[in-house]
This record gives C-alpha cells, sequence and structure tokens, in this order.
C-alpha cells in the first residue's frame, strides 16, 4: 500500500496534476512509513526465518495469551522466554497447541515447519547441573532459529578430565555457547582448546560473593582467551539467538 | 623427540623386549609432552594463519624485543597491543622491521604475507573521535587476521542521521564491531537495524558516572537488541579475534 | 493569626505598654509560624494549584486513609503514589470518591477542577511494555498538575523505525519525559532529535547486569545527547513533577 | 542538491522517461541525504544560536585547533570544555580571537554578536568554594547561549543562614542550577523552598567515601524534594545546557 | 618489674605482712600483664545500669524466651531488638510480664526502676514518617539506659520551616540522634544549626537508587557539618547506646 | 576396556600387522578416555576416605534422592548440603538411613565408617550465635572427612574475655577455622594470637552496610594478622573441607 | 546594626511615623540577616573558643594565605588541615607565625591562647604506624578545641597484648577516638573494653580489597561493639571535632 | 575457682612449701583469667624461626632504615615486602648486608641461618608473566619461612596443556599457591586436579572490567573446586605465610 501512494503521486507528476515543487515536498513529509523504509522494517526478521519471540517475564497470562494469539495470524513460529509453569496453564486456555518446555522456562507455538538454515552446529556447553535452564533456552532458541543444535552438559572445570574426554565434540561444532556459573571459568578453558567463536553466558547460580552472577560474569568479560564474547546474566536466549546470526554467515 | 620415545618403546614391543601389560603401563605413564598432543597444541593458532600476539601492558621494551626476537625465528607475523610510543623507540632498537600504528597503540611484525582467510567485510563502527583509538585496535587485530575490513567512524546515537546515512555500509558486512564509551548505546541501535553478528566493545572514555567504561559496559550487556555480545573494557583486539573467528565460520 | 500577633505587639509598642528593647526581644524569640515566613510556607505548592501527594509505599491502608480524610478538608486535590492493589480496598472504604489507576498504580481524589497550566504538551515515552507502569505515574502526575499530556509508548532503540515515524510528535512537545529500563539508551536518541528539555526516567525493568535499574540510570547520565537530566529509577512522579514546572516556566 | 536530484528524477517521470515503478524503486534507494531529512539535521542546533561545542578532554591540542578552524568558518561561536591551562597556549598558536576561562576551564571563540533568547534568569547555586569551577562551566554554557546567568556561591547546607538570606534570589530565578559535592544536599534545600525547575550537578568534590561524586550523585537522586533533575557527576556543561533548553520553552 | 612485684607480694605473703584475703584483691587489681580479668568482665555494662540487650533478628521466639528466662534471674532490665510482632505472642507465653513496643518493633522486661543516668536530654529528630520506626527504637533504647528522650520526627530538608521551627528545641538538646532514609541531608543542616554531638542514622527507606540506605549513609559520611558521626543504616539501637553513653560523660 | 583398546594395538605391533609410524599415529589420536588417565579421574576423592558431596540448593528432592540412591551403591559415604527442612522429609521418602542435621542444615548418609585421617584437631570458632549453622556446617563437613573437631562458639571481638578464657583450646588445635558476620573481626584476632593455619569464613550475619557479608568478607580479605585464608561467604563446607586437606598433611 | 534597625523600626510605630500594617509588611520582607538570626549566626562556633578552619585540600597556596590573612583580624585561632608540605612554604611567605605540623598535614596559627574546655582526656588510638597521619589530624584537632589529648599508637588487634597492657589508660579517658585502616577491627576491640563514646576513623591505608579504606569503613559500621560512632574515611578532623563536642557535654 | 586456687597457692607460699620462684612461674602458667600474658607474646613468632617482616609501603626509607637496625640486633633474619627500587638504594646506605630481590620487590638481610622447617615442597604456580612479582613475593617469604620451594610459571587455563604436561609436579606439592589475575581461574582448575590445601593469590593483572583484581578475586572466592582458600589481590606475601603454616602442621 505504501507503493500504491507513491505510485500516485508520480501519476499526478506525470498527468501534471501536480507541480515539481509540490511533489518535491510531499515526499519529504510523508510519514516514514509511507515512504516504506523496508531496511528499517520490524518484519524483517520474520520473513528470514526467525520466529518472532515474547518475554514472559514481568507480563500476565492474559497479556502473553493476547499477543500470541495476534502473532498466529501471521502463521510464524512462535516463542516465549521466562516462562513460569504457573503461567502455563492460565495461557494454554487461550492459546491452543502451545508446547511449554519446562527446563527452559520457554514455550513455543508451531505455525510452520522450522526451516534449517544454519551451516554446522552450534554446541552448548555448561558447567553444572543448576546451570542447566539457562542452557537449555540457548538450545531452544538456537533449535526455533533453524540449526542443529547439541548438548554437553556438567563438563565444569574442577573435573576437567569431563571437558578433556569430549574434546572431538569441541572440534566438530561451528559455534560454542558456554553456560556456567559460580567463578565462570569455563568459557576461558573452552575457548583456548578451539578456534571457534564462543559465546559466554554467566548464569547467577552461586551464593555469597558471586553476587547472584556478577563473579561469572567479570570472569567472563576477563577471559584470558581471545575469541570470547559475552551476554547478559542468565541470558541463554541472548546467546541462543547471536550463535544463529553467526551459524548464517 | 616426543615421537622417538615412542618408537623406541612400540620397537621394544615387537621386538618382545617389553611386555605388553608393562608397555600399557609405561603409555599411561607418560607425561603429557611426550605423548605430543597436538590437540593440545598451543601452535594450532599460527598453523591457521593467526598472527602471534604479545601483550605490550606491564612489560619492559627489552622483555619485548626479546620475546619478538624469538617468535621471529619461526617467520610468523606477530602483533604486539597496548604499547606506549616511549617503549617503541626502545624496541625497535633490538627489532628490525617493526613498525608502529600510533592511533591503535600497537605494533607489527610482517614474517610472510597475510592469507586472506575472512570471508566478508568486518565493519568497525565506533560512537566518537574519542572511542577511534580501540576501534583502531580491533581493525588492525582483524586485518592481521587476514580479514577485509571497513571503517564507519564518529556515528554516535546523539546525530542518528549519521548512522542512517550509512545504512548500505551496515548492510554489507558480515560482522560488526561496534565500540562505544559513556551511555554504550551505539551496539543496541545498530544490532536493531542488521541481522548480522554484533560485537559490542564498551570503552573507558567519559567521566564522573562512566566510572570508566562501567556504564558502557554495562548498557551494552542488557542491550534490548538480540545478537549483540560483548567484551571487555577497552578489549579492541579480542573483539577484533573473535569476529575473525566469525568471518571464517 | 500570625499576623494578628504581630499586630497585637506592635499595638503595644504604638500604646507603649512594652518598651522597645523587649519588642526586640520578643520579635526574635516568635516561633517561625508566628512570623509567618510566607516564603517558607508548605502550603505554597497547594496555592498554585498542585495537588498534594502521598507516597503510598510504605504505610498501612489505615494511615492513608487518615492522611486523605484531613487533606479532603481544604477540598484539594490528593495524588497518593506507589499503591498496591490489594491497599485501594481497604481505603476506598474509610474514603469515598477516590479514584485508582491500576497501571500507573496510584490513586487520585479530586476535590476541585484541575486548572490547566502548562503552556504546550508533555510527551511521555517510553521504550518497552514493561516501562509502562512508570510511564503512566508520570502521565498522572503531570495530568494532575494541570498539564495536556501525550503518551508515545513502545519506541525502543531497538526498532528505530518506530521512534523515527512519531518524528512530528516529539517535534510538537515542549518537556518530553523518556522511560526505559535495559540499557537505557532512549533518552540519548531523543534527546539528540530534539531541542526540547527532556527528563530521563530510568526503570528496573530488566534482569542480570540491569541490577535493578543501575544500569539504566548510569547510561542516562552518561547519556551523549546534552540537554537530558535524569531522576531517580521508577521515578515516573518526580519526571512529571519535574517536567510540570518547566511546562509553566 | 538533495532537492535537485528529486527535481531531476521528477522531471524524468514527467517527461515520461522513467517509468513510474522505476521512480518508485529509485526513490526507495536513495541514500538519506539525498532525501535530505531536514529534521535530523546536525545543523539543527546551530541555526537556532547555539554554540558549537568541543570537548576538549582527550583531544591533543592540535587535534582541537583544527576543529576550531573549520568551525570558525561558519562563523558561529565555539566553546571549548574541559580544557587544561597548559594546552591553551598551544591551541592559542593555531587560533586567534580564543578566550580562555582559567576557573571554567574552557575557552570561547566569538564569531558572531551571542543572542539573547533565554526567557528568564538561571541562577548558578554552589555550595562550596571547591564546587566553583563546575559552577562556572554551567555559567559560561548558559551565557554562551544567550542568556542571563547569575551566580549565589558557597552557601552549603551547614550554613543554612547563608542560603537564606538570599531567598530573593532564589524567588526570581526561572531556572536553577544547584552544584553541591560531598553529601550533595543543597539541591534538596533549595528544591524544598521554590517551585521552579532545580537541575542537580553532583562535583567530585570530596574525600574518602565520597567516592568522587558518587555520594553526592546518590544524595541528589534520591532528593526528597520533587522538580529535581540530576546530571552526571561534574557535568557542568550538560546542567547550563539543559538549562537553556528549559530557558527557551 | 612485674615479676619483682610479684615477687615482693609473695614475700609479703610469706612474710605474713599481708592476708590472704588481701594479697588476692591486690593480684586482682594489678594491671593486665600482671593479672586477673576483672576489668573485662561482661557484667560490667550491667553493674552501670545497662540493661542486657537482645538481638531479636535471626533468633526462634523460643530462643528467646529461654534466654530471657535466664537473664530475668538477675533482675535486670532487658531489651529484646528487631522482633517481628509475630514472635512477641509466643514469646509472651513463656515470659511473663513482657512489654511489646510495636512501632520501635522491640519488647522490653523491666525487673528494676530505671535509674536516671543521663545529664541532659536526648533529641531524636527524624526526616519521615517513614523513618519513625528507626527513630523509636533510638528513643527506647535511650530511655530503657537512663535518660530523658525527646522526639522532633517529620522536620526533612525539604520542608526547612518545620525545622527552623523547633530551632529552641535543638539548642536545648545536649545529644542528638538524626534519622533520615532517601539522600540523608537532614544530619547535614541540624549539625549546620547547633554545637552538640549529632549521631546520624541512615535508613533503608527510600527506593531506586537510594540501594537500601547506601545513599543516606554515604551522604552523612560526608557530612561538610563537622561533629557528625554515623551508624549502620537503620541501627536506631546503635544510635541510642551511643547518645547514652554520651549523655554520661 | 580403555586397556583393551591399548592391549589390541600393542598385540598388533608385536604381530607386525602394524607398522611402528601408524602406531604412533593412532595412539596420538585416541581419545582422552581411551588412554584411561588415572590422574584426572574423578573417583580420586572417594579412593582416600572422602564422602560424595551433593549441593542440596537448587535441586529438587526427588532429583536429591535420585543422586543419592545412584551414590548409594558404591558405599560410600555422603554429604547433603544447604538443604532445607522441607525438603528433608521428601528425600527420606526415597532414601532409608538418611540422618538429617538442621542446625547445619545438611544431611549425611553413612555407608561404610569414617577412616580417622586426620592428624591433630580442627577447632571452629565463631562469633555469634548466628554463626553457628555456618560454622555447623564446617564442623559437620570436617568430621565426615575423617577428623577430630572441636567447637569453640560466641566469642565475638566485644567481649574479647570469652576468646582470651579459651586461650589454651586455641593452642591446642591444628587447623582452625574461624566464622563471623559483620565487620568480621574475629580471625585477626585469633591469627594474632597463636600460628596455625585460619581459615576465616565471613557470614551473611548482620544488617545495613553488612551488604550480606561482603562486609566480613572484605575484612576477613585485609586482615592484619598473616597467616589468615579465607573462604566465600556462608561457605561452611568449603572451610571445613580445605582444613580437612590442611590436617593430612 | 540589626538591632539597630529594629529599634529604628519600632520607634517609627511608637512614633505613628508608620501604620501598623506596613510595620508588619515591613517585618516580613526584611532579609533575614536584617532581623539578626543568631541562632543560625555563623560566628557562633568561633564565640565558643573554636578555631577557625580551613580545608586546605583543592585551594591554592595563594587563596589560603589570602583567607587565612582575612581570618587573622578577628584574632581567632586557626587551622588549617589536608595541606601539603610544598604549599605550606608559598604559605608562609604571606602568613607570619604560622606553624607547619608535618605528620598531621596541618597548619595552625595561634592568635590567642587555646581555652581549656574540654572536660576529660580524649584518647586517640591507633592501630598500625601508617595510620599515624590521620590519628595526629585528630590529636591537632581536638587540642586547637581546647581539650587534653593523650595519645595510644600502634596497638592493632594482631597483637592484642599490647592493647590489653594499656587497658587503664583506655579506662582513664572520657571519649576515645580509634584509628585503623585495613579491615578496621579495633574499634569493635576497644568499643568492647570500655564504657566511653568511641569515634571510629577509618582510613585508606591497605591494598587490594582494601579498597581505598572502604573495608575499614564496612567494618566499623557494622561493629559488634555496641557505643561506636564512624566518621568518614581518613577524616581525622572531623573525628577531632565531634569528640570536642562530647567532651564539653 | 579461680580465686581459690590462688588462695590455695598463697597458703603454700606462706607456709613455705612453695618457693617464691616456682610461685611466680606457676601464677604465670595459670589460665588466663588467672594471670600474667606469656602466651600472647609477640617474640612468638621469632622463636619459631619465623623471619622479622616490615611492610616498605607507606613507609620513608629513614623510618625502613631505622627499623631494620633496631631489628638487627636480635640477630633475626628480616624480610622486608613492596618496596620499590628507588627507596631501596637510600636504606642501603643505612643498613649494610640488606639484599634486595627486584622481581617479588622485597629486602632481605640475613642475621642467622635459615632453619629447614617445612615438612614438603610448597608449589608457587602463576598463570601469566605478569603475575611473576606476586607469586615471587611469595616465594620469598615462603623461603625465609624455611620451605622448600618451587616455581610453576606461566600455565594460565588458555593453554590448558601447559598445566597438563606439569601434573606430576602439581602431585609432588605439598601445598600449593596458585597466583592469577584477569578471571583468575586457575586455582580452580588445578584445584579440581589435586587433594592439596591450594592459596589462591588474586592479582590486580588485567584491565577494564578486571577493576584491579576485583574479578580474579570474586573468581576466586566462588572457585567450583572445593579446599581453595583466598588471600587479599597482591597479597604473596600473605599466601607464602599462610602455606608456611600449613607446611608445618
Amino acid at each position: 500500500m505504501d507503493s500504491e501512494r507513491l505510485v500516485e503521486l508520480l501519476e499526478k507528476v506525470r498527468n501534471e496534476k501536480i507541480s515539481i515543487p509540490r511533489a518535491v515536498a510531499q515526499l519529504r513529509h510523508l510519514p516514514y512509513e509511507d515512504l516504506g523504509f523496508a531496511k528499517i522494517d520490524h518484519h524483517r526478521a520474520i520473513r528470514q526465518g526467525f520466529p518472532e519471540v515474547v518475554l514472559g517475564q514481568g507480563k500476565s497470562p492474559e497479556d502473553i495469551a493476547a499477543i500470541v494469539r495476534a502473532m498466529r495470524r501471521h502463521k510464524n513460529n512462535i516463542l516465549i522466554t521466562r516462562l513460569n509453569p504457573e503461567k502455563v496453564a492460565r495461557i494454554k486456555k487461550g492459546v491452543r497447541g502451545l508446547e511449554y518446555h519446562p527446563t527452559a522456562r520457554a514455550a513455543t507455538w508451531i505455525g510452520k515447519p522450522i526451516k534449517s538454515i544454519g551451516k554446522g552446529v552450534i554446541l552448548v556447553v555448561c558447567a553444572g547441573t543448576s546451570d542447566i535452564p539457562i542452557a537449555e533456552e540457548a538450545v531452544l532458541t538456537a533449535m526455533m532459529m533453524g540449526n542443529r543444535v547439541e548438548r554437553l552438559f556438567d563438563v565444569g572445570v574442577a573435573g576437567l578430565h569431563r571437558l578433556l574426554e569430549n574434546r572431538p565434540r569441541l572440534d566438530e561444532a561451528t559455534v560454542l555457547i558456554v553456560v556456567a556459573g559460580m567463578e565462570g571459568a569455563l568459557p576461558s578453558v573452552v575457548g583456548g582448546m578451539i578456534d571457534k567463536p564462543v559465546i559466554a553466558v554467566p548464569t547467577s547460580i552461586g551464593y555469597g560473593a558471586s553476587f547472584n552472577g556478577l563473579s561469572a560474569l567479570l570472569g567472563m568479560l576477563n577471559s584470558c582467551a581471545a575469541g570470547v564474547t559475552v551476554v547478559n546474566i542468565d541470558n541463554g536466549f541472548g546467546a541462543g539467538f547471536a550463535a544463529s546470526l553467526i551459524n548464517r554467515v
């Protein structure tokens, strides 16, 4: 329709129903959506096969259900993150076909088959069993974005043999997501073993001077292994999203 | 020589000078370097066309010169980061052919032509002119690792038109490094405009409540744009290195 | 009545019922309210058409009801901020005519028509839907103080087109309140687009390294756009109040 | 010239030298500067009588001189902030007519008379004599932006009478800038005495637990007086700029 | 020489120039290096008319009841601080004669009349109504330690007239306790008005950047008024105790 | 089975079914688990008489029960730390013979007699009664690891005589664990009295500026007594474990 | 002269040269100084025998000399704190009779004999030799304010016997100032030994996690000994001043 | 009962059943509440073969020389830590026989042969070459206290093979000191490989978010490897001292 308005204007120009200076002025004052700036288009992501994403935290079940129902019309796949089990039952009443992933604390609604877009394998590594929920959020995000994803869990640095035994799996991955709480040392060790992009995810696992993930975050930012980049504490979704972008490069 | 010991042992096995159980035991107790674990090989990086990297900060000119002279024997390219101009003259006395890059505060020694390995273009974006030294460290690192690198400088968010005018350049890049101090908002804006991996580099530029880059760092970690990952404050090298890994994926 | 005491004293002076040195002494020792220091008068605000304001947080419903009943006698309008829904029912029992605004988590009691005092329009902008409660507190405060207020919500920097499309609304405002959590980048972008006073409100929306709004607060304090000033985290009331003062200048 | 390109294109449309669909396509792909988005024009500020501003900190004298020489061509007034005395002599060699203001640590170059734009008086208040440099930066900024500015210095809260004696001056101001270090209590007291916008500037004056201005900053953000907004530590320029915007409302 | 004194004393014992009880007494009063610890007697406080103090926080009602029952045997007065109303009922079952002070969140048991020991008046000042519980803890503590205590509540710095009106009460006090949250500015203002010791108590009242009292604490530590000392956040008991010691000097 | 592969390979070497260079190559590429690196064996600890340890925090009762049942097969002793009383009943249903230690908030399952391995006595000292749960976690851990453990509780520095009276017990210990909250001064005092290793455990006991143990932690790290080392806040287990290692030296 | 104006006005009233309403109006609008608010008089302190105090830090030698010369006219004693030795020579040129105290980094000018006002003895205790400059600043301040002051230095908690040997001196003091860096434990120990007011002064002595005195500050604020109050880091002057106020109670 | 023992003893004295010297001796050895302080003897350490230790930081060369000359009289060995090279020359003038260790930034004076007291080997491990000065301070301290010390330097976690190759050296040590800056991950990895006490030393090496060693400190405190204890940032001396105490257990 944006095009329609433009075509209409240009036809007026051709038919000399409008002077050129006035046409220039109108073009300047058309609102952005009328000029149809596809480049700043918020539907951009969806056309590329990304799911629509809803941050469940801080929204009521009713609001989430309403958002999902509106989104469903476009038949796009939908990912709802940071969703407590308590809310799910109430959302499900209003939204059929919603699947809840309890470990990842996320829900999905599949409107069309997920296109396989990623080139290689994204390997999600985590240090301890308590880090698994965040790791699973990353796994689910990357899967919804069309990637093959593998898991390597519970390989923290205090038991190095567990990591060393799985070296081939590290080598075969294209991108790695490394999830760890406490001192957050695992990304440094993994980053020192391979030549692949490593996305580090600090978790809020720990107590006392872990300060809800601050210790792990600082550790990862100061990693002595080059090639490690970091996302926010507990941000499994962000890591999965960034890894997906890298896996399409 | 590691091989020699292994060969010697296996010859004893073949000649039955040693029983198989004893050979097994000896194999188990050989130190790591004797088994020659290529997988944990620190020469790995160099074989892939990476330069050797020396962190200049905290080392005396004499030490740096000695390290570089030792490295030069392998004919690898060398990158020395965080190098004050004062030290350079003294290092140059001991090392011929060293080139200093004053804006990036880094020096390079080229032993063999840099192989072009990166697939696409790495675009280094920075917010203000004061962020340029860190941006240039990223540029130089990525170049030394065989990438085509482009610059888009001084496009901070308070003058949005500068960024919008350069949209095509953002679109053409494969990986983006976005460098900003103060509130560190630029990566969020850039990350919202494109679907490429964005590596955010907070700088210590600012004063007062910028707390030497902490403000920019926190801003980037909390970016509302998915796909943004972050490195340490002023870590242009780390960003250039990570972008290079991504550009080879 | 203060005046009465003063008049009484001066009449005694005139009638020579009191010596001048004693009158001087008495004047010196009269309590402040007796000298009637209108300049330090706490009723000052109300006379100018401001509502009386009660901070609901940390007060029992009974206390709030008692305060409101006392205030009502002056027929002034009343604004109660930071009021949980649970408390409202109990307050309403004791106070007729109280209206609750659930999104703004505030209640109002209107004793007389709100005088329209503000000159221009106060535009309240917010970055995400989660920031709306704080934005609505600012809206309600500014309305209660006699301003025309408009809303521009959900225009965060990761989707810049939403903001650009609404540029004319930014241009038409006299004062802007910009509410954002996470990295708090929106005020910098808005402040760079217009030449109007911008009051930035950081919110506690976010998780991990947002540190309950600290990240947004620091981002706003370090804004690269001149003309931005900042209030406390989640302080929609303070922003609405300051914007009202500016809109009367 | 942007207009020229547009006119040229539209003339082709009228002359039917280009089909309408192709014209639509070309319009879509013109870079931003070609569409001439006056609204995002960075010369906006200058046309309104603002000076051009250069942040002196972190720039070499040579760079500053070059920037100023380039700016001078437009005959705009120029303000250089955060400029050490050491640099000034070297800048002056390359730039005639530069005036240095040592207390404000700033320099100005006047290309045309400053237009008086501000409506009322901006009063700059400061707590102690050590806060004066920051206060003077605010004074100079506001003056360069066409405001009448008055000073009320050394009226900290530990000697309340100094402030109370000057109450009329507070009442006569249109906007107030209140500068204080240490505990930063002055804006709360001033804000409680008047009904005008108060911009609080924390300074890094103090020692020990003042943590370079953090204590004053937090104090101001938590001010119990409504109507107080805050800028970054030591940001006299930002306060002067924001006060100027308010004084034009 | 200690030995000499010991030898001398023992010779006197042997020669019966001193009775054994007296020798025991002398041994007890010899300086520490020579002898026993009466001076580090934990009953010291009680002999001086102090109450016994129990910190209620973190103890079960049963434990508190047991402690109080044990203490009661000595007929000393008892003060239990930081006691939730929920616990009181359960403690009262086991301890007769316990009185609960809900505002101060403390309980007292009076075993003997409180001796009036304090010389002057301790004035407890607080900024806002939300600070009253902490102020009342200070009041109760000082009363239990034998002081005359007066209250001056709700006189925060944003409404300075309230404080100025009560100047005579400030002047008449011997020691002042000043309780404030948010920016914690009140002790500076009070300290600037009088020449008496001021004990500042920061409270956790506030939100956002008050950081649970940190802002008020820093403000008080950086007070520009000499003579102000500070206790821990919400430590009304500590302030009441210290003021009592001062009031006995 | 690792051995089997090795034996198989060596037999091929002996039978000349494989050339020596090829055998060398194969040895180099065997994955870690195939070479059976006993040195990085995670069963190491158990063989030395350590219990198996489960961190109860953040795990569901069902998960804990499952883990314990799996562990029980090896007949090793088991220690479950940070276990709320609520969870215990549900775990006990699935695991017979589990003993809960409510003060230490830990549970144990004894599969075989604890071997007495420690050489001397580990003395656990704590400052206040509120620190006892953390102290008891240390006690239980050290006991489960085969040490004689003694307790010296409630000897905080504000009542120094309690500590001095117990000097002989300090002297008799081989290793000391000193647990304290608030200002965390006890380890400095104890460390100054003896020449034994002191492990300091900060606790989260306190309020206000104790910042959940940060104050105690910093105090202990800055101890003026040499020989004091520190573990994480509330980490009684870590202190007990480290003390056990020292007691075996 | 204030009185003169008042007398003049009242005489006009008596002589009926001015109407009573006008007199009331004039009284209301007289500036504060005209009403002569002796209570808010900044000369208050000096009349009580306090010295005039100049904070030397952040002032140029010339400014300090000018201030001192102006003050000298009143013949009051003068104390200049935080004065580097470099500045002293330059100040002395302009000010005769100035005495520098290098350890306390302060200077004094004695215009009249110091009146002995304090009742008892102020004992200044410090933990280590590095804390002595701050302790001496407290000593000098208290002496200038007319107190008998004694010193007890280098009695840190890691060598407890040094403190215990000096118990009688602690007992004889009326007020104690306790200065310590590192973990700041000394005030707790001293506060537990006596029943006198203790003013704790944290110093910036230490390194690493002492964070320039933050560790000592937090330790003192969390002191388990009741009766301890705290001043800012390195604020020997503030402690000496507060102790002087207490010693006059 | 103390009294009883005292009476009993004195009666024996009177009855001459015990000689006076013996009575004196008994009085000295009575527990503290009864008697003198031999146990809190500050010469304790020296008698056990410890060196006397002087913290060089913050002391003038003249003071250090004076202290050392005084100490030398006892013929004890002396260790001066944190000593800049600039000071050494000036100290050496006043003190013969002083040896400076530039890497460890420490000096020693040997008055008598160091007794070999330590049982096993203390292994000092460090992550990067920049950590060596702190590591050498630990080495020198441990040597001065009579231990055999070995070094394993430059084995950071990003190049794990360097550590794995040296596994036997880790196994042979009795106590380990692990020194690391940046993310401080090395102690976790080392602690996971061995069953010996590990003392972790964070260093201030790093930049940006390393916050002068805070990042490494937090990482070490949150180590997932049990048995790791931590000392202050850059506190090589403290680690060496604690390791020496452990090595004597």
